[in-house]
């Protein structure tokens, strides 16, 4: 039976009312056991406001309603919760201490082997700039750095639309995006986004159908407009196709996403790879609605997080909506041990 | 009463194919004229398949059943027309030349202020690689260069959705897009935005309220994922606000554009300014659907044009949807004369 370890995320974001809400709509089997990376207190806290009722003793707690089987434990007592300490859209140090301790603790919860998948709230990446003394850019280096799969690079992955989304580059600075399409580069995210979608169709044998996209406008209008078309990603896509993968592109970005109603159901991808970004997640946030989850391919266990980040301006208004969280705990749910 | 020149666009593509049924289609007001800057024997060759029937009277020609007093004049006889020697899908000097020819046609007669308004087709943009010794990234900076409506740059813009969209760099690599970004450039992209709003919306008067995205990932998350939000896009924001300008930003691209169905009316924004092609293009032509038509501000007079390209997979199949056509059209019809 599964053991998820949940971080709140950013205390004065979104993340942790979320977690209450999204845990008392989600479709959650018997026998799940939760592992809360922060205190009841702070659940509770956001539990009652939004008239959920909890049960708790000691640091064992269940939410009133949800199925009684399921089990969820902090890791903190009340006392020495830095997250209660921080007011909404007021991020402060005890914010930045509260993110990277849940982090850590999941960590140390899958290197311990106690827990199946991760769930992580939408962190601020300051949080992540001082992490025994490495930074990070994002969630999914930092636990890619503790908890690898193999040593290539892991594969930020959305889920929620009716194929799932890989970017070969993530937060990083437009000008620099180019600098990250290698051939080499490419490779790896198309073998991660491989396994992903076998995964994530839950068909390990499946014959995953990839569509990759271009870099330029009009990816690169056979060279008039940027040459990485031509130099890096066409001859990998060649290779791969040789070697029998399913493989389409490099299509231009714009055309791809507002014709896929006129694709054909074979022509449909599994899987798409976006060269950054925004060129992935803007028309992905748009297509999936508010369903879009983020999951990491390269781990050695499932982890996987609500798609948006910590929206300050609505923090501790309680009108967020749980559903990217809600998919999120489901799909760590039912994915297999290493996707 | 408008006088439209019409370029067929590339004719190894859909252009040519795709303006007998948009003009069939269009909703166009008695006594307009369209200067077809091409051969009558294009045209029918492409209507005839669509059994649209065509009456001529030497380079004067009209489409049954369309209004009687819509007439259509070609600039071209048949046998001099370059177009007709081309085959759907496969592109050649002709090909070139006739695109080129065309463009230049109807710069002939805005010049000659013959024509209110141009509507242009689908080009290859090789054609545009050696105009009388200049090469032009694509019609918008050749039409610019000979019809310009002061001496700042033009802005290439969009319509067919709930607001007009405005691009800051245009046909330019990836990796070069930040060395568009300037205060100067900013400023004068929402200037001429501002403007095509108020004429969009047919109300010179309005108070255009304008978005502005940022240009990396999450607005460049304070300064963590570049620079250039903080030292350019901010500042410049800014200083417009101070003036009055009604204007929002930077904001992260991916968040904005999901979350266009919560904004209420009074926030929804009039126009968008995005910093690069496909920042803008992917989620435009996704909301917009098939109804997406460019516009070019900052010219002499209108210009309008599908928002697609040459499609030459699907050219001489007559299934191209002519939607975007007949919403350039029939936009062109209604612009006053300096967007």
């Amino acid at each position: 039976m599964h053991t998820i370890a949940l971080t709140p995320g950013c205390p004065a974001g979104i993340g942790p009312e979320l977690f209450p809400v999204a845990l008392s709509k989600a479709n959650i089997k018997t026998g799940t056991k939760f592992i809360w990376c922060g205190s009841v207190e702070l659940f509770e806290k956001h539990a009652n406001k939004l008239d959920i009722k909890v049960s708790r003793s000691k640091q064992n707690f269940s939410i009133d309603g949800l199925n009684g089987e399921v089990q969820l434990i902090a890791t903190l007592s009340d006392n020495e919760d830095p997250a209660l300490n921080v007011l909404p859209g007021q991020s402060n140090d005890k914010a930045l201490i509260s993110q990277k301790n849940a982090l850590l603790k999941a960590v140390e919860l899958a290197q311990k082997k106690q827990i199946n998948a991760i769930v992580t709230g939408p962190i601020r990446k300051a949080a992540l700039s001082n992490i025994n003394g490495k930074s990070f850019p994002g969630q999914t280096e930092l636990l890619h750095y503790y908890l690898p799969l193999d040593n290539n690079p892991p594969l930020m992955c959305f889920a929620g639309y009716d194929f799932i989304l890989g970017l070969v580059s993530v937060h990083v600075q437009l000008k620099n995006v180019s600098t990250q399409i290698t051939k080499k580069h490419i490779e790896q995210c198309i073998a991660r986004l491989t396994t992903a979608a076998a995964h994530y169709f839950a068909n390990p044998n499946c014959d995953v159908r990839l569509t990759v996209l271009g870099l330029n406008p009009h990816a690169g209008e056979n060279g008039l407009i940027g040459d990485e078309e031509l130099k890096i990603i066409s001859p990998t896509i060649s290779k791969l196709k040789k070697q029998g993968v399913n493989i389409t592109g490099p299509l231009a970005a714009d055309g791809f996403f507002s014709h896929l109603d006129y694709l054909s159901e074979l022509n449909k991808p599994h899987a798409v790879l976006a060269m950054y970004h925004d060129q992935g997640l803007i028309p992905y946030k748009i297509l999936g609605k508010g369903n879009v989850t983020n999951c990491t391919s390269g781990l050695s266990l499932p982890r996987t997080s609500p798609a948006h980040g910590t929206a300050d301006d609505i923090a501790g208004k309680y009108i967020a909506a749980p559903d990217s969280l809600i998919a999120a705990i489901e799909l760590a749910l039912r994915l297999p041990p290493s996707i």
